[in-house]
């Protein structure tokens, strides 16, 4: 996918260092490619819900993240992101000691990203266990119209 | 709204105490009615993104733990409740110092609960204003397939 | 609710006229209120899907054109709608002889429209009963960027 | 994927001979697979919204059908599916004189299917252009509680 900016990933990376939430929780960005983010979580006891497994808040949280960034990846310098509307689906019970996820566009656009996301651990044998997928819309503020 | 659980707000209250992302997001449960769950978030540094407002993750994350509690005041003691999906739409930025929000049943069932819920701070002349709505289905899972 | 049209109401009339599946459906529009449109359908047996009741497909077309006018309803003149995406939520089975809609917004602006809508029919005690209720957002082209 | 019934075409044929609506429509299925349906639309004038494009509602109509009938692709003979909620985000907008619809299922269970679904065109040049991404959740109802 192309990105409508050469200094994507330092955009990106700036992007990052100014969102206080993401540390505080615990997440963090390994991989920024144009249109898709891939994030990591280890698992501690305060990011649990009340039977034990990842709390669904946080699932979503991620998916936000990963989602908005890769949005966040295609944009021009200068111009903004902002979440519309999200959508997740919990498929199985988040029992991992270490979650991944992902984000990427499916379908860019000058107004809004169409994003999809994806949060995800390793089973006992190395089978990858989808705890949540995700759909979102990012729509694009021009920095022509910030102020 | 009945509760099939007389014994509701004990119920919720012990679920509310496992939980144990919701004391270190600094999330409080304020009101325990049969099908509606109020609460309120004081603004820190560490829930906002990188403009300053309130992460939209944790504006989700609340969403599910207000819809969630809704859902579960109306269950049989014992039973357990978990989010199938949930949308978010953010209506507008969160600038507030004081977040409220409350979560409600828009159509209970036997095996899901259809709820809303929304989160809002006041302006300094006292107007409420939405910062995000949310609609989830939470299914039901008796105690009897719990096994 | 403000609309940016003096004339909406007209406006609306237009785009109805325009639109031939609403027709081929059988579906009527009753009531044009700015941000607020109101319509009926008569339940004919091509409306059935297999075990007798409303298709769920019609019902969330319905929401689309109640929700999708509500945003028309608050244009300026010349401005189109177009729907970014919807969710429905289906709380009871389709069983009515005569079924009523509703589309309104929930938070109106510059670019979007959030929409709520409801498909609803009265049992034979005369008692509403909620079919669907439907969530959207809907996004402003304005005239000037149209060409 | 495997169906948990054998016979699983015969029985997705039955329901679709049961479906009023979709010859109503004009859709047809071509293509029925244990977790996977396709189908195919020729686009008609009385398909078409105000702007002459393939009307949303029938967007979001097809895709309640493929998704459904994927999930009716893996029940038990006799099981029901219904569908509890679906979201459809609009990529692209339907120009197409043809078009093209997939279900599948991203996640099997015993109570509920996770859906995911397609529908796009091919434009002068054969490439293949998405109009609408849905996902949506089908719930199982056990022929034991149909009574």
């Amino acid at each position: 996918m192309e990105s409508l900016n050469p200094n994507f990933k330092e955009y990106v990376e700036n992007r990052i260092k100014a969102n206080k939430f993401m540390p505080f929780l615990g997440f963090k960005i390994t991989q920024i490619e144009a249109g898709e983010i891939t994030g990591e979580l280890e698992f501690k006891e305060h990011h649990s819900q009340q039977n034990g497994y990842l709390h669904g808040g946080i699932t979503s949280a991620i998916l936000d993240m990963v989602e908005g960034f890769a949005a966040y990846s295609l944009v021009r310098d200068g111009d903004l992101v902002f979440t519309v509307e999200a959508k997740i689906s919990y498929l199985n019970r988040g029992m991992g000691k270490k979650f991944f996820a992902k984000g990427w566009i499916i379908k860019p656009g000058k107004r809004f990203h169409f994003c999809e996301g994806e949060i995800w651990y390793e089973n006992e044998i190395g089978k990858k266990i989808i705890v949540a997928k995700g759909s979102a819309t990012m729509a694009v503020l021009a920095k022509e119209d910030l102020k």
